[in-house]
């Protein structure tokens, strides 16, 4: 699918269909294009002048994150945020040639959405305006703002986790835990790959890029590194949960065998004792006594409870 | 909430209004903004002419410490201990404009609230006197003290931890064990990102510091290395505890099994002949010999004794 | 086993026999040498012009990649896969003299197989065209796509494993786990030294590249970037994976051990109390009353239902 | 406490009271202050003209090691090891000023009482003679010496260790670990302090040391670096044996969980038979024929041999 | 125990008696010195000039490996490994002195051993006529092949441990484990360090070995980078399968347990029933009853079936 928004030569900005464009009516045009169909595809890199290969390594899913200098257009490849079954993350190519900004993947990115919806219904000149600098800024800093998002959730995942955790600890809870780490792994790699795109950017590399533009990377990159500090200290995080889960599991196992050989223990000797008594001898010691059943039962009663003291001093019980 | 501190020319300490101050009046000023509201917080922008934007980066407990110098001012970051349920830590942003240092944060703080008192009521003119540096190292080591203490209490806690462990170990211990190394992950990064700062610092980096007051930051530089030392130290010793205790607890289990599996053991043969000679057989050997009930209680308990010979030969009790 | 493969002066391609080559016929030959006799490479090496001992250099699987500029020939070592029984890797010579292109390997090398093949079936004249840099830029990047077909494949296993461990687990999946490991281990050493040839490659080292050949050897080497952080990736995930499986299988052992427990103890008393009435005393207590075994037996129902109401209150069934 | 040795001007080893000394008098004084009163270390800044305050920085156990260039003295901090309970570290402050060696600790330290009775006693001229860096080596070296004597009793420990383990592996092998774990961790982090001090030390910084002092701190240097070495050698050998009890405590689990399985097994259904016949109905098959008893002893030894053979077959017995 | 070997002017290869040599009669002398006496060290100092305490240092097996230029000789320490009951490493030291190549160890090294059978048994020349600098070349080819060798034997063991692994684990496999991890921490730290050695060699440092020599130091910097490449994959290799056996032993256990439990709970019900009827009550409901024991029989059986039922559902047989 791809989209158009632009800002005319007069400041207004308008939606024209692709085939309709030509890139000097106006200021500034940004095409977003994702999961492009191959004719599609052969269409815009037509119209672009970018090859049909170039074009590719953006949608592929797995490209590094870097900034690349080509000789009539700078490709940038930024990781982002995915939403589906478990959070990962895409690459999201960024193409830009003169007055034309190019977003290019494969996957839907949330934060790509929100901004083309914002720059639609509100139509907010300042976004276009400053330059195609400015533009990339904006794009970046809606994706960093997505990993912020998800991040901040996930800190209230944790709390409640841990607290799940020390109550009493189930399946459920460990399967969570694997997602989270997982989706830390992905974030983690994602963050310090743009990272470094981000260095380059804040340096006065492209000359796209005014001063302000620079500062505002600049921004960007401590929020980044923010971003990947919070997720290294919630992987580590997660590793404690781990490792305190299993020693939590080993507890309980161990009081559960305590119940178990107690009351194995406790009933052993007055189990034979009654086994002894069932037994089909015609003499048996006590057996015609009147009170021998009583003294049977007496002996029976104070061996559990000296078996129990005993427990109970072990400090099982 | 906004308190203000001031030198006075002539060398009085005095609390100000932060809406009577006029900045030529004063020596240096010393503004701590607490957790302000959105009024406050204006206010404050527009009297010391720092952007709310500006200001908005010193609140945010996530930021990462760095000494940033802008146009007017400069902006310290600082990483400073919170006492909540668990010990965390959060940022704290100081700003110095001319005679004006601003320290802001949303968490209480409690060395700034500590130093405040003091100043307020001691009134000691040194720390003023020697100028805005001398006031920023005394607000850096108040922090880094904040640190120390709560580390050195921390010792005490691991030997404490360490003894209840080979004594005999609980779920407290366990969740004792969670909560400090969390303490120790958050410490750990604020103590290296807080150490970059000292390190700028000690450096002839700002020129609203004296040489003495990098020698200042230069021994406070290496009082947080210590601290770095002591915490990796700590979270070593911890990791071994907590591999230890999962061992201890494999090694309980065992005794627990092994004394289950020898009650199981030492009473199944008895148990067996007991139900043997309870059956209602009309004949079973032995069963009118006046002596059956003796031989066979005789058989019963020399098994009974090889089996205890057995186990304790094989160093099972 | 040696073949040949050459383009002639004329642009055709021809496969002549190693003995009947004279190098001046033709624009660039590729000889592949696999595993082969010590006759075959007594005469490959007297043909070529390079001693036996440094042919062997590249036979040795265990050779680490690198790129060794020797007087008369350029020998570049660099890691393919290979598919046996686990998947490992091995070491491939590339030895470049002239126009001549020698590949020697010990073990059968899948993509040298496949660029063959393709050179003989379609005989495609760009890939021999462009010189000798570009014929290395294709062998290097059949390998690398190998490794990145493995890589793929893995993803889906371990999303496959993934759903086998929470489903109910098995020592299979450890097996499989324990496979990947080992390969994952492989590879991303393999992957590492060979990006260290193609940043060698990528900058102007050899006189036999050309500025084309560089910038291909740049793209394959973030192709080798992008796999060796999909291998780490991978590696972090499956570390995750057996951290989970440890706790999952403790989980089921407490489950085990509590259905054990829980019928010892619910039975315990109700045996002892049937014991003690099988007793054979000439009095027991409520032996002759007719409602005595009824008595009796609504006494252990009841027991056993405490013991259940207590076992359910405490979250066990 | 504070002991004073010095070299006269005519070579003679005098021990001199801290009070009588004059500068001047002697060629060389080495003044040793461990854990000094408050009196004492006043005493102490006043004579020799350094502050009590950085008196006082020789004094923290936790100092980093450092050497430290004062306007008029010299401060090397040097971390050496402690004999207590667990063998720990601890620091000491070693203050250089014209003829004039401090060592000041408030910790016992073994080393320096160890080369302080051997001048006291044998008085060799030798350790003077050469100057303040001489001793300021023999010093380090002697405290070096200490750490190398711990690390080879402690091979010898881990050697015995194992051999426990091996043979049957207990409570107090498990705590003994932790003990060493915690040794190496505080061994290597001072080993790894003081090595940077030695880097200082070897190079030209010091203008109190000769070129000979230097060629012995070098000496000292790949002494420290062999002590590093080996304590992380020993750490990782450390974790192997913790690994493996681990797995050695779930063989033995194993096994004593089979014998338990085995003997619930074997018996249950002998003892459901016994059960069957023990039962009061006034028909039970076989009961009044003279043989019945002996062929359901058959019965329940034949079904116990068949679990015991298929016990022996499954390879647990 | 010192054996000498040399080359004579004409170049005939000699073994002269320590005592009678003068260096000037040899175009090259080499020395070995194995776990000398204290008189035997001595006469060798003597001999060749260099001091007892500089000797010293070679015989120290814990010395770390480097080149040291002194002023008339150069010393290299090198690691070798060593064939005990683990196998370890030793530190040979290697003094050269104009036309003298001393190797000085405390423990028998094999390769040493083998290469000096080789020159006094097949006598050739060109191990010497090349120059020190070969002879050297020589010697760490050999104790690097050495190396090679248990490598090599190391991944047969591997193969054969983790087959072991898999088909049913048991205690002689995890201190197998155990020792092969020892001696990879060994050998790891032993090769690393024998690699910043060779550095020093292949560059042009030591007057003493010629172009051709640093070629071959080169090629042998690369096997070195080799071994610890597969040292360290072996490590990782083992590491897993330690993770694994830990799982598998929990699979193990579980399944035991799992035998426990359905034979308790398969029997707990029957059992309970047959002790009803064993009750010695003069009323029992059906006990009369002709069919009353076919009837409880029957009852039992079912409650066993439905028991085996659910387990079979449950996945548990």
């Amino acid at each position: 699918m791809i989209t158009v928004i632009a800002i005319a030569k007069d400041g207004s900005i308008v939606e024209p269909k692709l085939d309709e464009i030509s890139f000097e009516d106006y200021r500034l045009i940004w095409i977003d294009c994702y999961d492009p169909k191959d004719e599609e595809l052969y269409k815009l890199s037509k119209k672009i002048g970018i090859s049909v290969s170039d074009l590719q390594i953006g949608l592929d899913e797995q490209e590094i994150p870097r900034v690349e200098e080509d000789e009539d257009f700078y490709l940038i490849i930024y990781k982002a945020p995915l939403f589906e079954e478990d959070i990962t993350t895409t690459s999201l190519g960024i193409y830009i040639k003169n007055n034309l900004l190019l977003t290019i993947h494969s996957d839907k990115i949330k934060a790509i959405g929100r901004l083309h919806k914002l720059i639609s219904t509100k139509k907010p000149r300042i976004v276009f305006e400053r330059g195609i600098g400015f533009l990339l800024y904006h794009i970046l800093n809606e994706i960093t703002r997505s990993y912020s998002r998800i991040l901040m959730n996930l800190e209230d995942e944790l709390e409640e986790l841990e607290d799940k955790l020390l109550a009493g600890y189930d399946r459920e809870v460990m399967e969570k835990i694997l997602g989270l780490r997982k989706t830390l792994v992905y974030f983690h790699k994602s963050l310090i790959a743009n990272r470094d795109v981000l260095v380059l950017l804040k340096r006065k590399y492209l000359p796209i890029t005014t001063k302000e533009d620079r500062e505002n990377f600049e921004d960007l990159y401590y929020d980044t590194l923010q971003l990947i500090d919070m997720s290294a200290t919630y992987r580590e995080v997660l590793t404690s949960m781990m490792d305190i889960t299993l020693s939590l599991e080993n507890i309980k196992m161990n009081q559960i065998m305590k119940i178990l050989t107690m009351v194995t223990t406790i009933f052993a000797v007055p189990m034979w004792i009654t086994g002894i008594y069932g037994m089909n001898f015609s003499y048996l010691p006590l057996a015609n006594n009147p009170q021998g059943f009583w003294l049977v039962m007496a002996l029976m009663v104070v061996i559990i409870m000296i078996f129990v003291y005993i427990f109970r001093r072990s400090g099982w019980i």
